[in-house]
């Protein structure tokens, strides 16, 4: 524990970013060149050491060198205290334990800006929630920043939009301001529900869609798939009271292109393992990694079957990842089901 | 003229396709294998004769073989008399001259399908009003079909979603039926509007994607362009009468990731030679064609003028086709906008 914590929480009006992955790291940058200050915390010393050494993270993000605004700490309390806007970027299935050792620690006046695309296992909740509970903070101290910002397009300063999403104005106009670049225009939106839907799904959607391009589906099934998948998230995000209009825009639709089109993207690589016929575990071994979409299909179906609500491609998608499904099958379930209106409620 | 034409307009039943490219044969071998008969119209007597003789469009789908339920003609009365369902897959800008010389041999209880996306010139009419002002028809008697449907793949039978657009449901009832097969799923939606602006402005953002693509933009540029071209033809939508919540549909969103994904695609192509610094003119002669985008982005930027609608994807095109604006003033022109709340109205 930093000796700052220790003290008076003087406002020192930075931006705390809270997790060295590839994003967190690429928005520390997006906002140093916005004008702000940052303090990026890393888990492992070896990363904040060489952030703060070199200004760069190359396991994430060889090329990037970041400006001379940000700075870097192990010490999650010396990032947090004093800062402005609390920026959380840690794995979804960590929030919860890492949040509950920061709150202390918040400004009673901080922003906690959420750049988690994911559905908390077991509760289901979604990230803001999972934000509001553990750090006890209102709803409206919660701004969610997502869109089709893969982090190494980002990082090459490639021209991109984001959703800055909140129900209090003046925090989603000061994260608006505080990441407004030229290579990327943010949007103010005040439907947070949908915007974190259309990220945590999009993941599972990905899956559907590498496993689809590994089957050798063309361009019109898997278009199919992408804004099937989009209206069955619309659906589920309207039971939940998000505004269907938010699917079609940037954290929606946009998300959801960007993560499908990327052959680098992790959920669509991971699921082009899974249509080749791979297991879970097989997968897991040639990416070195789960993705985030195999743990949220679990919590997402159980939302959707919570509220009622049809996702037949998660379905599928849970069944191939969870209870080795063929894809083969999945493919006839979905083409074989009921023509019907198109319809997003 | 044929003798048929002459006599009685005795019903047949069958089903009339006009037009014999790539979408009019595709569409035409949809119809026979979900058990309708089929007489394809083609302009050119030798691709009727081969059509005929072999139930084969080489220049169009090389690799397909019709069905047996499929006839051809070059009497386009032939085709239509009788028919239950009238196809019309001709090129957008000469549907009203053909339509005025075929009005006559319509049966009076014939249904009208439109293939077709574009918006006319001079007049900046969507096809289905251009068929209801030349045929004489009331617009309940007109019913659109659009969506995510790359008519090589169609042929190959690779599974598929559209969407069946009408405002009579005894008749796109009677559409969805006659082209479910196992591989193509027919959703039903009443917003005509809707679905032909989407299939008409997605050409256009196919441009922007292609010239995007070849100036070497990511995906997070390109997801933006299409979900930012999607917010667009929404805007124009709402302000005709469109529900908005149908761009984020099949023939919205499916339809224009579908044109942008595959380097196939007409437009994106045609984009990609403008994106490499070609004119116009260099473009029409590297591809033999001028894509449809180019002709209709002027009268979607008329469409959008009369309206108030503010398209700055359509108008950056327009000026890149039209005026010889370099692409690369484009992009700092759509990057350097005010940044405000995402709006579909």
């Amino acid at each position: 524990m930093s000796e700052r914590s220790g003290g008076v929480n003087e406002w020192r009006g930075h931006v705390a970013v809270l997790g060295a992955g590839s994003w967190g790291t690429a928005f520390a940058k997006i906002l140093a060149d916005a004008g702000r200050d940052v303090t990026i915390w890393a888990r492992r010393q070896r990363v904040a050491d060489t952030l703060l050494a070199e200004r760069r993270n190359p396991e994430y993000l060889p090329g990037l060198v970041l400006p001379g605004r940000v700075t870097a700490t192990a010490d999650a309390a010396e990032a947090i205290t004093g800062a402005e806007l609390v920026v959380l970027a840690v794995p979804s299935q960590t929030l919860r334990a890492n949040l509950a050792g920061w709150a202390g620690y918040l400004h009673p006046d901080a922003t906690l800006v959420s750049l988690m695309k994911g559905i908390e296992l077991g509760t289901t909740r979604r990230m803001s929630e999972v934000i509001v509970e553990t750090a006890g903070v209102t709803a409206d101290r919660v701004v969610v920043v997502s869109g089709p910002n893969l982090a190494p397009e980002i990082a090459a300063e490639q021209p991109a939009a984001t959703v800055v999403a909140g129900t209090d104005s003046r925090r989603t106009a000061l994260v608006q301001s505080s990441i407004r670049t030229p290579y990327l225009r943010p949007y103010t939106n005040d439907d947070v529900v949908g915007c974190e839907l259309g990220g945590a799904v999009k993941n599972v959607i990905a899956l559907a869609y590498g496993i689809a391009t590994a089957m050798g589906f063309g361009d019109n099934t898997r278009a199919m798939l992408m804004t099937r998948g989009l209206a069955e998230t619309a659906r589920l995000g309207v039971a939940l009271g998000a505004d269907p209009i938010t699917f079609a825009g940037l954290a929606g639709m946009g998300d959801l292109v960007a993560s499908c089109s990327s052959p680098l993207a992790r959920n669509r690589t991971f699921g082009e393992h899974l249509g080749r016929g791979e297991t879970l575990e097989q997968a897991q071994t040639a990416t070195r990694q789960t993705a985030e979409g195999v743990k949220s299909c679990l919590a997402i179906r159980d939302l959707a079957r919570t509220h009622g609500v049809e996702m037949p491609i998660t379905e599928q998608v849970e069944r191939i990842c969870h209870e080795g499904m063929d894809p083969r099958l999945a493919v006839d379930t979905l083409m074989s089901r009921t023509a019907k209106p198109e319809s997003y409620e």
